[in-house]
This record gives structure tokens, C-alpha cells and sequence, in this order.
């Protein structure tokens, strides 16, 4: 008989961690090069004068608790950054400072829903949305994102649908600059899902972690400077990807003061304080370094550009060039019915152990295939944060080597 | 009508911060110099060799993710730290690394209570215990930490009572070296907790943050250590007392296996893993040092015995010296029958803002008194971590000033 609760045994988890981990213990024991396309971790290193922040931080022994929502320095940094870039007006009340973005997954659903309490969440997604609507008592109701003619779309439509048909959806998570697929809305499609978050009373988390990784000339926009949505929306902010400190553990919730408090009240109870030091890295991250965070994109943008002609040429993958994040989710669906493997992750761990490249899949992202389906379409994604530019093509050829070569392995699954 | 969920609302939170919030914007604001006795924070500096780690780890570019719980090497370090103080044979296996110790308090719970299961907790005692039963939706049951001849004590027949009259009490958390009071469970009472907690199927959360504040020349002991208890004890360990880190958020749970697995299994779902750079220094910091280790407790067992030699001597306060923590806990029920203060929040603000010294109340610790009870006692809380030698002398004269002077202030809540 297990010990552990119902709810922990019902939650998910992160995946794609288990992929890094299967390819990084191939690095480490065997000693073997992995073409490294799998983690949203980012190879590049934070910027010194964040690094210098935190070190002087340290020296200043600054390493006693601070408010449990963030220093105030720092919350009125937050405030003044999310303002500029999203053109809205919050002050230091509506910023509650965490320890990562993720945090503020978890700490919002917690604040606003009760057991039965229903929220929307994408699908392909991030696999924690699920995880933690489960881990908090709600019904868990997904909504898809699609590859249309256009490339991939959030389809608002089918949100719609979905608030006007199910009964006590309560929450919206959106997740715009979307992983792992790269969907973007348009000015009219995020004005519209504006318009359908008021009118159906709805909360919206929106997960804007990919909000400065973009490409393309457009300006990013947030949900939250639409009619009627300051009052509705939570921002998560994180400065993981726009200026490469994953490790640092440092982001905020940004939104009305009313779940801003609840919020906070929860850090009081999970974890006092984020980190001293490293509020005063966050303090410098949001409140400089255009400079960095320009060379950091186009070192972005460079890698995107070499990993999508690499992949492209591939027989048996079909791929977008998404202006957002830093994924690609090529459509493998020929090469995966020719493969002969009977899922995903057969292919998967086909090309990882049989030709040293490493990805995730759609099953990652919370999309599982109907392997009886003949209409059924199979995508895997590709990161291009952890891998250096002179990486990418070897990685590309393996790729190409593992889909079109005649040597395929025969793998058996490690759980069977 | 609010949105903010039932069980958030019904949470608790730490008060004792907003003790302290209201000292600090008294020495902020007003620029008046406040006696501190309030804050389980430490002003003595973190060891140069703990920041040391932490900025060579960031001038290394450790600044990506870590496994969700944690580096192996620290892992490995902390069993090992922990099998010497304690007297246990833990692996890295029985080891999650945690963003401070506080976070093991809502992980464990989270991780082996369903709605409904009750647990038991110490009344007065840390507040966050009772807030994380209900977070999680437990029953709260309290036992009393009382005050014997011998000082004060964990009532160990209570808790053998009420495991014996109370139905579905799945977990009993134990705060030995507790916090607000000093007691300590002596070799007997410890065994036969532990043997109660082995005849009822009891897990065991031992919040053992205090466990190296120990003045006495006794060695502190775990009940992780007796029989049968290993498998069922989860030890909260932290670095924020022993090394002065309380900023840094560096703490870990150790236990069996599988309830470690479900903590970590949160982790991935609540923030990934703790800062990376933090990881490096909690390395250094469960390692080595142990001469900083006793300059630090040779550093507060003076500042304790300042702070006793110093309140024993005013009318109306009656005092324990422990051996354990960083706080008394001084009986002034006379002096708080003599002010004429109708409840402990009203002596403690007019303490406050009357002498300009600053401590916690019983009621801070979850013991609300009976202010009808003629019987009642009641008690205060004076932590010496936060207060240089120098200022304990005259912080202890405006309390006695505070106490027995006739020029008392006529206060009104601010609340009324």
C-alpha cells in the first residue's frame, strides 16, 4: 500500500527531463557526443553585470530574509519594466517576486480555484499546466493549439467553444509565444480571446516566459493591456530566457492586487523569500541590458536559422519557421510511419541511442497520438537553446541519418 | 465577492513578519533606533567560505538547471553530513534538495496526507505547520509544549493520548529544539516517542532547524535514529541557522525513499529545482566549516546569556534559560496583568512604539490565550539572533523601563 497521496500520484511531470536525463548519462558514462536538441536549458552564460549584481550582493552580505513578495527595489523595477514593455500601468502592488517562473503556475491556481473549479490550458503544451490544475483539485480541460496554413495557431475558436459549452471554467491559461510550437496571436485573434475572457467573467494566467524571444519585427503584445483584462489577468514573468539565467531561479506574478496578495501569502507559507543575492541579479536584469539581451536574440536567431535549414532538407519532415521561442516542432509523421517503431518513443530512443541525437515529442507536450489513427500527424521539437551554432549541422546529419539511413536499431524499450 | 480560493483564505501566515515589518518601518520612517528581539533572522554574517563557493560557481557559469533535486554531489554531502550528526546510514537517494527548510514543511504534507487525514502539531509552535495542514487540507491537531519544574517540555503523554483517542491522524510533526520555547526531548521521552510513533504507524516530520543550536554538552539527537524510524521520518535540515544563511533559502528533506521521490516529484511541478549557484554553496556549507560552525554558537550562547542575565532581572518576568534555539520565552503574566492592556497585541504595540523595543507574543506562535482565565498564563518571545551584544543590555532596560515605568502609553489598535 502506498503512503503517498492521491493528489501527488495523480500529478505529472516535467518529461522532457527524463529525455535530458537519458541523454546526458550517455555523455557522461559512455563519454559519447549527444547532438543536444532535447532541454530548454540555455548554453549561454547570464550576462556579467547580472553576475556581478549577485556577487556584489553577496560581498554586501545581503544574505538575511527579505518581504516575502520581494524586496522593494526590485518590485518597483518589475513594475516599471512590465510597463514599458507591455504598455500597461501596474505599480510595486502588483508584483509578487518567485523563485522562477514556474512558481507562479502553481501559486496562481492555488490562489483562484477551488476543487471542481474547471481551467483551459493548451495542448501541445507545457506539460506543468496539467499537472498543477491536477495537483489543485481542478478539472483540467484542454484546448489545442494547430498547424494550419499559416503555421501553427492558438485556436480561439475552439476556446470559445469551450466557454460557451462547459460549465465552471473558472481559468484561462494561455501561453502566447507558445511552446513548444512557436504559435503567435495576431493583434485581431488577442483582441478577440480579449473580448471572450470578459464576457465569459474569465481569469487569465498568461505564461509570457517566450514574450521577449521574438524574431520577427512585430512588437510582442500581452493579453493583460486589453479592455477589461488588467483586472483579470496574471503575467508570468521570468528572466530565464531573455537573459539566460534558467539556473537562477528568478521571475514574478504580475497582475491585480487581490490574487497578488494570495499569492505572496502562499510564499510565506512554501519558501519565506526568493533568495536575497539573487533579487539583486533580478534587480539588474529587468532594469538594464538592452545591449546583452540583443546580442543574446540574435545569437537566437542565428542558430534558429541554421537549425531550420539543416532540418528542412530532411525527407520525411515538414517544419515551419516559427518567429517565437527558441523550439522547432517539425511534423515527422512520413518518417515516423516508415521508421517501423511502433510509438514515439521507440523513435525517440531510437535516434538517441542509435545515432547520438536527442529531442523531445508531442507526448512531452501533453498531446498523446492515436497510433490507429490514419489521420493522425506526429511531431517532435527541437531545441536550439542548448546547442552552439557549429553543433547544429552535426546534429541535423544524425538526424537525417537516423530517418532516411538503412542502419535503424533494434530497440527494445527500457520499461518493457 | 472575492476569488481568491477557500483554502488560501483560510490559510495562516507567518505574523511574526509583520512584528517585524512594524519595527523596521519605525527605524525606516522614523529614523528611531528599535531594540530588536523579534526576528528569527541572523545578523551575523554568512562564512567567507560559503560566499566563496557561491561566486566561483557564478563566475563558472554554473547558471543553468539542475536535476529537480538536486546536484549529486550535494547530495552525497548532505547524507553524509547527516549520517554524522545523526547517527543514520542515508544515501543520496534519501535526500531532496529544498529552496530552504520551510519548503519540506508543505512538500511532506502535500506528499502523504488526503483531504481529511489529521495531523498532529505543537501549540505555541511554528505557525506554518497548522497553515500547510489546512493548505493541504488536513485536520490540525494540536499538543501542547507545557512548562514543568525542569522548564519547558514536549507533552509526550498528550501526543501518546491522542493517538489513542483520535481517529486518522496519519502524521505527527515534532519540532525538537523548539521553537518559541527551547525544549528539548531528553534520551527517554525521545524513545518513547519514538516507540509511540512505531505502535500508531505514525510518519514523522522532525523539523530539526535548531538542531545544531545546542548549548548544553549533550549531543543533539534525531529521532530518525531508533528503531523502525528511519522509514518512517522525514528530517527538515537547513543551512539558514547553523550557517547564517538564512537569505540564501538552502535547505533539504532526508528520508525513505519514496516520500522523498513524491517531495521531488513537487519540485518539478513547483519550481524546477533550487538556484544552481546556491546548490554550490550549500555544498561548501554541509562539507566543512566547522570552525565557523562554533564561532557562530559561540557567538549566540553569548548574546543568550546577555539577553537572560539581562530580563531576569525585571519585575513581573519570569524566565527559563534553554539550552537550545535562539529565543526565550519569558513568562510575563504579571507584567501584562499589572499594564492594564486588555489582550498581549496591545502590550506588544504599545512595547513597541512606546520603549522602542520590539518582540513576538505567544500568540504569534499559534497559543491564543484565554483572557477570561485567571489562570492563564502568558508569555513573550525574545530572539537574540538578530541583536548585537552591545544592544541587548539596553533593550533589556526599555523593557524593564516598558514594564515597571509609570509612563506607559495610552495605545489604540490601529486595527480598531
Amino acid at each position: 500500500m502506498t503512503r503517498i497521496s492521491k493528489r501527488v500520484r495523480n500529478s505529472g511531470v516535467e518529461t522532457a527531463f527524463f529525455v535530458a536525463r537519458d541523454a546526458a548519462e550517455l555523455e557522461r558514462y559512455l563519454d559519447l557526443d549527444v547532438s543536444r536538441f532535447d532541454i530548454g536549458d540555455i548554453n549561454i552564460p547570464t550576462p556579467d553585470s547580472i553576475k556581478g549584481a549577485a556577487k556584489l550582493a553577496i560581498d554586501s552580505n545581503k544574505t538575511g530574509y527579505t518581504p516575502p513578495g520581494g524586496i522593494i527595489e526590485l518590485k518597483e523595477a518589475i513594475a516599471e519594466h512590465i510597463n514599458r514593455t507591455r504598455e500597461v500601468d501596474y505599480t510595486h502592488l502588483n508584483v509578487s517576486v518567485q523563485p522562477g517562473g514556474k512558481p507562479v503556475i502553481g501559486k496562481f491556481l492555488q490562489s483562484v480555484i477551488d476543487p471542481g473549479d474547471a481551467v483551459l490550458y493548451p495542448v501541445p503544451g507545457y506539460p506543468i499546466y496539467e499537472s498543477q490544475i491536477r495537483l489543485n483539485g481542478g478539472r483540467a480541460i484542454p484546448y489545442h493549439v494547430e498547424r494550419g496554413p499559416m503555421g501553427f495557431y492558438i485556436d480561439v475558436g475552439e476556446i470559445k467553444f469551450l466557454l460557451e459549452n462547459k460549465r465552471g471554467i473558472k481559468v484561462l491559461i494561455l501561453n502566447d509565444h507558445h511552446n513548444p510550437t512557436g504559435a503567435r496571436l495576431d493583434k485581431d485573434q488577442m483582441e478577440w480571446l480579449a473580448q471572450i475572457s470578459n464576457d465569459h467573467d474569465t481569469l487569465v494566467l498568461s505564461d509570457e516566459a517566450y514574450f521577449d524571444i521574438n524574431y520577427s519585427s512585430g512588437r510582442p503584445r500581452s493579453i493583460a493591456r486589453y479592455d477589461g483584462m488588467k483586472d483579470r489577468t496574471v503575467i508570468l514573468d521570468t528572466d530565464s530566457k531573455r537573459r539566460c539565467m534558467t539556473g537562477w531561479r528568478s521571475g514574478r506574478a504580475i497582475g491585480p492586487h487581490d490574487i497578488i496578495e494570495a499569492i505572496t501569502r502562499l510564499n510565506v507559507n512554501d519558501e519565506s523569500c526568493s533568495p536575497t543575492m539573487i533579487q539583486y541579479a533580478a534587480l539588474e536584469a529587468v532594469s538594464g541590458g538592452e545591449e546583452d539581451a540583443k546580442r543574446i536574440l540574435k545569437e537566437l536567431k542565428t542558430r534558429r536559422d541554421i537549425t531550420y535549414r539543416s532540418i528542412r532538407k530532411i525527407d520525411g519532415v515538414d517544419l515551419e519557421l516559427p518567429s517565437t521561442t527558441f523550439y522547432l516542432y517539425p511534423d515527422v509523421t512520413e518518417a515516423f510511419r516508415d521508421s517501423g517503431y511502433r510509438n514515439l518513443e521507440e523513435f525517440r530512443e531510437a535516434a538517441l541511442y542509435g545515432n547520438c541525437v536527442s529531442f523531445c515529442t508531442m507526448e512531452h507536450f501533453g498531446d498523446m497520438p492515436n497510433y490507429e489513427d490514419p489521420e493522425q500527424r506526429f511531431y517532435i521539437r527541437i531545441s536550439y537553446s542548448g546547442i552552439n551554432q557549429e553543433g547544429i549541422p552535426e546534429g541535423a546529419r544524425r538526424l537525417n541519418k537516423f530517418i532516411t539511413g538503412d542502419d535503424k536499431l533494434p530497440i527494445r524499450r527500457r520499461s518493457a
